[in-house]
């Protein structure tokens, strides 16, 4: 089968990669309809973390293809979506929610699914199967439910975003943007957008931002207290992992506000004496999809939302590299692969 | 009157202060029957804060003896206990729970109650009456309800420590101890007190520690890893503020699980890759404990808890200095003075 494979920074192949097969009886074999390229496969794209010959990709939907003999809720045949950790759903952790951290958990990034075919351990209990086959219009919007869509999901749960809230969303990329639509449908009053991209500004719109902060920084977080009242937002969602966006989410926050972070975080090191100053309360990390994949993909299958809108640029999995290079360069938020 | 200066860091003195007097209508001037010595005035003690002739304390209990035209909770002749924060507990961060941030908050630490009399800013926002003049031996225990009570207790619930939680306690302090109780009075299955000291240890049990675990730093979170299967704490309790017990707190919980952190930040510099891994909550800061007063203070008056047990070295106001080398060499947990 054809696959992507980043040989170093900035070198993305697509090339013959050999065909999964059935390890463990729990496991699936999917073949791909879309896949698609995260903001996190930027970091080793721009060499911020390290890369040799790695299979790329971890978001996926598509066709079970086999499905080993212990496999029980997903068929052969079945249009399933799946989160970027495969976790068994049963385990105590999975059961509080936190399928990230499942004690058997498996991270698909480490088998990569920018491929035709994906093996996904423990199929029940990281596969989610749609009604039935999708309408082609709803393709994007499931894949989006398996990363972007689940993770700002998560950032706006973990940000307590609901009604009579303000929602501040740092990051205008599209988990940040995924987030704005999360705090919407979670009932918030109002949704403050921090972006400096005119596309990105209007796009947050669609999703649901009411309001939009052009600033970072200091000024940004000035610009949200002047809009709060001078108390800082109930609810702010970090979306990008850098120091700056970290410290501008913490200062955003009210005291006994809530910060959802789930930017990978990268060279961060948060002063004790701020977040013992700040009186937040701070929650994140890589997001539990699992938990949200069954609410998401009915909203999806009833239309309620419309994630899928975050792709603005489609090609075909051969061209992977491009679409790469669209997301480096900022020319695209997110890239879908059509295999 | 008398009151307690710290001229310089180890060099503490009982000296004549000049009397408060009402500035505000809402202020009261409070004569104290007990005040005591915080771990926190150890860090000024030790050097590790800047200080140059401060009067000391934000510990009070006492009777109201003047009371501002504006005051209309609390009468002259009242025995009160108040927070270490001022607040006036009407605007909307003191009604969201969070009195340690009220929008017009005085912090007790710069006037200093460390004295035979105080001046309370916001007197009805910050101070709660007795039900009468108490017992005696209730005094000790109302004392406690000023700020190690409190915070002990808004760590606890900072932690969500509740029934069917496992709690560990990081810090053997007046604070942890308080810690311990709050988390036995919010129901916990279990609780694990991290201490090194026998009568520490001893104290804690008759708190309600069910566990104890005498490691520190990695050793320490291994243990209670052990002691719960493998996953952490539910909740996590961080009562001393360096950079260790920190790490050692977010180490020892389970992912999803809450860590409430009240020691006050020293040096502390957290890595913002091992916040995203843990995939746990944080809240922390300075105690609203005014949230919490009126029902500690009934807790206390139908001695339902005992408090005041956490104090285990009592001196007239004018041994304060002895006081602080007593807490200083951690020959005593927590000294009350007596005026």
């Amino acid at each position: 089968m054809r696959g992507v494979v980043m040989y170093a920074p900035g070198d993305v192949r697509v090339e013959d990669r050999e065909d999964p097969t059935l390890v463990e009886p729990t496991d699936a074999i999917v073949r791909l309809t879309a896949t698609c390229i995260c903001g996190s496969d930027l970091w080793p794209y721009r060499g911020a973390e390290p890369v040799d010959h790695q299979p790329m990709g971890h978001e996926y939907v598509g066709v079970v293809e086999q499905a080993g003999d212990g496999v029980r809720d997903v068929a052969v045949g079945d249009f399933v979506v799946g989160s970027f950790w495969a976790s068994d759903n049963t385990c105590e952790i999975c059961r509080s929610g936190y399928q990230a951290y499942c004690i058997h958990r498996v991270l698909m990034g480490t088998i990569g699914t920018q491929a035709e075919k994906v093996r996904v351990p423990l199929a029940d209990g990281t596969l989610v199967a749609t009604p039935g086959q999708p309408d082609a219009d709803l393709v994007p919007s499931l894949l989006a439910a398996s990363d972007v869509l689940g993770t700002g999901w998560f950032a706006a749960v973990a940000a307590q975003a609901g009604p009579g809230r303000t929602v501040a969303v740092v990051g205008d990329g599209a988990v940040g943007l995924m987030g704005v639509l999360a705090a919407r449908e979670l009932g918030a009053e109002r949704i403050i957008a921090m972006s400096r991209h005119a596309e990105r500004q209007a796009l947050a719109r669609s999703f649901g931002a009411t309001d939009i902060v052009t600033e970072r920084g200091d000024a940004g977080v000035a610009h949200v207290r002047e809009l709060t009242g001078g108390l800082g937002a109930h609810s702010v969602i970090e979306a990008v992992g850098t120091q700056e966006s970290m410290m501008q989410a913490i200062h955003a926050a009210r005291p006994g506000g809530h910060v959802g972070f789930v930017g990978v975080a990268h060279g961060v090191s948060l002063p004790g004496e701020d977040l013992f100053g700040a009186g937040i309360h701070l929650h994140g990390g890589p997001a539990p999809v699992r938990r949200f994949l069954p609410d998401l993909v009915r909203r999806i299958w009833d239309r309620e939302i419309e994630p899928g809108k975050v792709f603005d640029l489609t090609l075909p999995l051969e061209d992977a590299a491009e679409g790469y290079r669209a997301m480096d360069e900022r020319r695209a938020v997110k890239v879908l692969l059509t295999v």
